[in-house]
């Protein structure tokens, strides 16, 4: 069996984008990565800022609202019809809604060969990576830690607490 | 008729992403952009520099392997599924072999409402600005001006030369 | 004379940095160009958003705060002893307090030969060109545009409205 | 006695920009920080990528010629002189003429109170982190990992292959 599409999920701060470079670097195929933050650079720069679209609160808490989730559907679909053309794809996500989410991505890949991986990291080292990261609003990933991993299920889970994210990388890469 | 896909087509530094831009801020309703850029943001960094993938040569020519090809295939196959499925998007795009590069787009977005813009630009006027820009490789701008536009049909042309992006954008937004 | 220094001053998105790159481009020797950004880049994070430090409002509007005032005096006289130790530097600057923004610079260039530049642009054009970035809070063009130049002097004016960046930095480094 | 300068000292993807970070986040005044990539940035685009100026070889090697060294010295000075006009100040640095560098550095800081900081990373540790940034020439890591140190004394040492940026921050700070 081969993986067409690898969903990395964990909360903002957990490593998944460095997992997602160094699965490029590993696997032998070459992957496309697409995630959250693709979507949100695609948006209007109004709806970045307003309770329609996506909100990202002083306090790290992210809104998501009616007009941001139906251009994710949207997206999300776009998504699919890429792995069914033949493109191998990395999903770099975060579950906000936790099984919900994951329901939406779910419904959306079905029929293609999905590796459903969590990726964990203890949540005050991922608020201290956080601070260190310079660039995010602190307290993202203290929110998110636990609630993103809620109710989903997977195929495989990291910990990037102490785990280096090639490392991670290469565990994930024997399930491909 | 509403136009469900604007594609924009120009060689780099013509002014696409600041009429992308403007188009987000002027239309109504909420568009998606993606372009090259994303594309090329997503594939693994080692493709980045390999003849199989794309290669950007110091004297500003862009090579495409066939590798980035097949991504690209099915790149396009996706954003014609995100259209499909309800989302408005704006194509930022590069049609680095010109009428066969537009015949790819068609094929891709057969039966959805596009509106093909061509956006144009004085070969050294784009040189000037790709300087000013300084994070570009110099010797793209005056590669791609012509070339990008040889035997592409276009519902709408615009001229960046002395037009600014807004201008263009309205101009543009009045036929969707 | 040889000039040592090119201090740019004017509003955001008057186009100062794309002129900065050119004059590095066509000014025979090696410059350095640092400016505004180069500093709100080196404070912490913290203070880019607290009273004390440097306010960027939803409107548009930036405040200063003693802490950040002090930081820039600093950072002022380091710019002035680089370029007494024998480096050219361009300086990209928005006087926010006009003529007493410049007195500071004048008093910390003493006996330096500096090239005075006021960068103007149409208010209504920078506003657009703001929105075709796409990373700039709306607002900042329009409110900066005429107030960054009371009561400075220079040594010569370019406008952006209707010039390349390119053929402003020509006109600059004739004078150089 | 109250440090006015931090220098941290490591090869490329070792952490210093992290630690960095933490430590704008833990002390309780104000730090500005600056680095090799300020100076990078601020240099002629033509430089990075000539002899005389500073070149990044697609081994990883980084080579610099005599103009960048001129700017360099300039530089040093300047960052010397904002810690004498009162501003603190973190610099992240790469000593990659070891010794060498540190005097450079040592000469122009002379007079001010400096903590000067080993930032150490296991070189094949430090080999994964630069594959997973995505952003980086392969090799710098591995490269610098034991050059940037020879000969260089410290008033402390840090190492992240096992312990989080900001912990180090937090042991350093306890020195200031």
């Amino acid at each position: 069996m081969t993986i067409q599409v690898i969903v990395l999920n964990g909360g903002s701060s957990s490593g998944k984008t460095g997992i997602a470079r160094c699965l490029q670097a590993v696997l032998p195929e070459p992957w496309l990565v697409f995630g959250t933050d693709t979507l949100v650079g695609a948006i209007p720069a109004s709806m970045q800022t307003s309770a329609a679209g996506i909100e990202f609160a002083a306090d790290g808490q992210v809104l998501v609202g009616p007009r941001f989730r139906a251009l994710e559907a949207a997206w999300i679909e776009g998504i699919a019809a890429m792995a069914r053309a033949g493109a191998r794809i990395i999903v770099d996500e975060v579950f906000l809604g936790g099984a919900a989410s994951q329901q939406r991505w779910k419904a959306a890949l079905d029929g293609l060969r999905v590796l459903w991986v969590g990726v964990h990291c203890d949540s005050a080292v991922a608020a201290s990576r956080e601070i260190a990261r310079g660039d995010r609003i602190i307290g993202m990933a203290a929110s998110q830690a636990a609630v993103v991993h809620q109710g989903v299920g997977y195929d495989l889970e990291v910990d990037t607490t102490r785990a280096e994210a090639l490392d991670c990388a290469r565990a994930i890469a024997a399930h491909c």
